[in-house]
């Protein structure tokens, strides 16, 4: 165990600056908080580069990573008012990792992908990535201009599941043409269609695409469209929250394939 | 148009303390904020009682309410300063409403109830409410220990749809027994239960339980339970968010009912 002392440490400049998505990006590396997400971490394989805790987290970590924790990987002290500039949690448990991203294989031998067209909410997108792991959904594609899978309000909702689930940036959306070449339906959620979402055949080549919070799914992807679907609504509210819509029609889909 | 000049006038006291449940309950009144949400609240026929304003948005209230809205309502302006006591939202639009709470009829000859247990989350409650008005849901009925429906992250995260929605607090299951007598089944959502939801018949007579989000569905209402159902997870994840758990259950009777 090394002591920060000071901010002017370098590993502690370096961890405070991956706050920022352009700093995660370069140096590759993200952060996770809280010894139930970094458990599961340890857990899911991730390529942990270091712990920082306060004192009083350091006390803990035997008794909830187990006697070889200090053997496993490197790990820093610092005193509780450094600590707080690494989080915006409002309640810190006083534990953070730094992780390496790896690019996990996308593969694409599954029959149900994910496609986030624009979204904005970091929760939103946190709460979907943890629906899409329990479902089954074998990966989740994103288009330029959705927000940030590392941002740390997406990893805490998605309460580890984004340790577990491939996830593809598809910039100039090669990767969907390509499904749809290779037979995938590309199944697009929007307030104007006429076809209820359980009306709609989901049990082959799904690619379910959901949109922004506000604009719903941007034009240039409503254009390769095989089929566009809504959820009714009889009761007459405007709209459902986009993480709700998505789920439900995910769920339509492990429904339709468990007949 | 009367302006508040100070910390101690008697309206702004009052209205500021309607920020805690004790308060609001005592007082029979609650408080709404931003334009959209009080333009939706002056169309579901509220009983607003006044409005309070900073300067600068009491110059757009005819713009978002009409020509006679200084007619229609008793308003009050105060400096930006003094408002911000009253809202805890980052960026306010600079108004509030204070509504009185009138108890909707709680109109029994629906067949389709939600019954939160002991819900904490206010986000969730919110999205709950939103997605049950959606749906069709004739109300809810809530238990003892469950969040209030009041809270400020509450209304936002419903937007709109809790002034659209019968809402009952049933606090010693009186209701729940009643509507089991009259034929209603009490479908219980629990980790536990071996039975997937689409699985359960669900085009009758339903009350759909959800539970704490830590705890689920307690002992005393699990007892009265006459089906439990889960939501199956093939790719493994531990759980779903209880505002998505019960969402899925709720599109599952929409679509029995529709075949």
């Amino acid at each position: 165990m090394i002591f920060i002392e000071s901010k002017d440490n370098n590993l502690y400049k370096e961890t405070k600056k991956l706050k920022d998505r352009k700093n995660r990006n370069k140096n590759n590396k993200y952060v996770i908080e809280g010894f139930r997400l970094i458990d599961e971490g340890f857990k899911a394989n991730l390529d942990i580069d270091y712990l920082i805790l306060t004192k009083n987290a350091y006390e803990k970590i035997e008794f909830y990573f187990g006697d070889e924790i200090r053997n496993k990987v490197k790990i820093y002290c610092i005193s509780d008012n450094l600590f707080k500039d690494l989080t915006s949690t409002e309640n810190p448990q006083g534990i953070i990792a730094v992780v390496d991203m790896k690019q996990k294989e996308f593969d694409v031998s599954g029959d149900f992908y994910l496609f986030c067209d624009k979204l904005q909410d970091p929760g939103n997108m946190g709460t979907i990535i943890r629906t899409a792991h329990a479902a089954g959904v074998n990966g989740i594609i994103l288009s330029k201009g959705t927000v940030d899978i590392y941002n740390e309000k997406t990893i805490r909702a998605t309460m580890g599941s984004l340790f577990h689930l491939p996830i593809y940036y598809d910039d100039d959306l090669l990767l969907i043409k390509k499904l749809k070449d290779d037979g995938f339906k590309l199944l697009v959620t929007s307030l104007e269609s006429s076809k209820d979402f359980f009306k709609e055949e989901l049990s082959g080549k799904v690619i379910l695409t959901v949109g922004n919070e506000g604009n719903g799914v941007s034009e240039e992807v409503l254009k390769l469209a095989d089929s566009r679907v809504k959820i009714p609504m009889p009761g007459g509210a405007e709209s459902l929250n986009v993480a709700i819509a998505t789920s439900i029609i995910i769920y339509e889909k492990v429904r339709q394939n468990s007949i």
